[in-house]
């Protein structure tokens, strides 16, 4: 495990927004984007996190592929959509937005789908379908993504790793937060075994002639990764229908673009991501706390069930990360060496001085 | 491949009509009922058709576990939400009215989301999300079942295998039609091992102490069924959060039973399954014809990708089944000889004789 510098996370969100404003973010807008990104920090999804400040964002904003000022517009509505043009702006930003009109909406007619075009990467798609669970609702998010996937008996890069995320509230215990890639594992997965000269298992990508292979550069270099499930006899065509589902929701249904065209972060064009949202009212179905009651029941039910040997615990979905969420709250968050050099060198060029105090070393952890 | 025998759908059809008929079933319900199970075994998916007829609906009719009246009652609505109570009738009775209710409502609103509880077994997802389509909008269908899915560290039976539908029409080619249980395969499939003296692929299910297990016996006795994904490493904890999803939102959404709880056709009491339908106007977006123009052009995408040595085709999702349906209304549904047998048997009892001509004989698939 490599070397991580602690930091407290107000004094990175901080950072954010001075790094946001000064590419031209509005203040509230930047506020936005860098509270999303430190989510993702805090829940230890370090992957969509403050890593990204420049490579995704920042770098893609001074070279014009991103529109700091986010002009999106309404396109299309009714009572319970709405089509949002994100204006190629801050995915985070434009997300931000539609998912609290999806909010809204659902106050009035129980539940509301909000789709955005035009848009790009927007963090974590779990942090917009927890924004749902103050309300009493339920949240989704999906969204597409650059294609890494190969559907089931192919060999190319099609389909994005494409997220599925659903929050909903319970009583006393902590939310049901399902925030999950349709394909096995992300390639920065990959790349983390391959740094570190290790096999990846059997079933997480195919080479470039479409066979599963243990080896992570033969992924890296012309393969693809393979969906949940992996291959054939574990029936992998399902986790590519649910990630050709989300290309449809989020592509093919806001006009956004889909399949292989959707914009890699690192390709010098825009991105034209799409992103889908719902709000789900539950008084529009029952009591909320008679539905956050009997979650807690379903939960107690699954935690309490006996183990396999050799396991002592069940978890929830999201339960790891509130945990981690926690623990980086109070001790501080982890960002590995290279990625505090990464900050330094974008800091730099940007004018925006990476030079905050760090609070303590650990030994980071890969997700 | 064990022999099989061939009838005329629409005799099929009549046949069940005539059943339900006989055990009070209105002409209405019986006909809609008759559709679904018929579509089931047209479609290659003959786990859910005629197989269950008296099993699941007619033995239960008679034992007054399910009221044949089928008294369905509207609970609570809202501009773009119902919830149903099914009167504890026939699922495929109230999930046809329940889709229908929410295309009607997604005409006026853009979307609507309809749950139903106290409900049975409602025959193949994909039939529900299907209904979508002639309406130029995409169809979501999700239900609970009986437990036989173990969560990712668990040994016992909690989840069902909540199956997940989506279908979205496309312009020149078939609909995409996902239509897929969250666990890897269904038990019947262990069955199927089992009696073939053969070892199924590790992972598909555990034995009574959570162990991965090559023995279908092991499975079936006091064992478990994996989610989709399999082991932690291949993280099947997407598929178990995937199920967790389909019983948040069928079975603690609308208030029926949930997790273990949920019955089983085999189980003497009423079962309290949940059910979720959602209709996506697609209008609502964007002009339906550029939305499956779109698909289209997703599809031959997916379609004309470089295939895996090994392998000619990718298939796109519904389009085996398509193909099946295509073949059986023109050469005959295959029934298997214990099927048939089996149908002879209920019919007898029933006092509806099933003596149907058979159009020829083939050696049946297993699913």
């Amino acid at each position: 495990m490599p070397l991580a510098y602690l930091y407290r996370a107000p004094d990175l969100t901080d950072y954010m927004i001075r790094f946001f404003r000064k590419l031209g973010v509005s203040e509230a807008h930047a506020s936005t984007a860098a509270e999303i990104l430190i989510s993702a920090d805090l829940r230890g999804v370090s992957s969509h996190g403050i890593i990204r400040l420049h490579s995704y964002y920042g770098s893609r904003i001074l070279k014009g592929l991103i529109d700091p000022a986010s002009p999106f517009t309404t396109v299309r509505e009714t009572p319970a959509t709405l089509l949002i043009d994100g204006g190629n702006g801050l995915g985070m930003v434009v997300g931000y937005h539609a998912m609290q009109v999806a909010i809204e909406k659902a106050h009035h007619n129980g539940a509301a789908l909000v789709n955005v075009r035009n848009s790009n990467h927007y963090g974590i798609a779990g942090y917009y379908a927890m924004m749902a669970l103050p309300h009493d609702m339920i949240g989704i998010s999906f969204t597409n993504a650059q294609p890494l996937v190969a559907p089931t008996y192919g060999r190319t890069r099609i389909i994005g790793t494409n997220p599925i995320a659903v929050a909903a509230p319970a009583l006393h215990e902590r939310p049901y937060v399902l925030d999950m890639a349709t394909s096995i594992v992300p390639i920065g997965k990959i790349t983390v075994y391959d740094k570190a000269g290790e096999e990846i298992p059997e079933g997480w990508g195919v080479d470039k002639s479409g066979a599963v292979t243990t080896k992570p550069s033969d992924v890296l270099q012309g393969g693809a990764l393979l969906p949940l499930g992996g291959s054939d006899i574990m029936r992998g065509y399902k986790g590519y229908g649910l990630g050709l589902m989300v290309d449809i929701f989020s592509g093919v249904l806001s006009g956004a673009a889909f399949g292989p065209e959707v914009g890699a972060p690192g390709r010098e064009q825009a991105a034209n991501v799409g992103h889908f949202f719902a709000a789900v009212n539950i008084a529009a179905f029952r009591d909320p706390q008679e539905f956050r009651s009997d979650l807690d029941q379903l939960i107690h039910t699954l935690k309490e069930a006996p183990k396999a040997v050799g396991h002592e615990r069940i978890y929830i979905h999201g339960e790891k990360e509130f945990e981690l969420y926690e623990r980086n709250m109070r001790e501080g968050v982890p960002l590995l060496a290279e990625v505090v050099k990464g900050l330094r060198e974008a800091g730099e060029q940007i004018g925006v001085p990476f030079d905050l105090q760090m609070v303590g070393e650990t030994m980071g952890e890969e997700e």
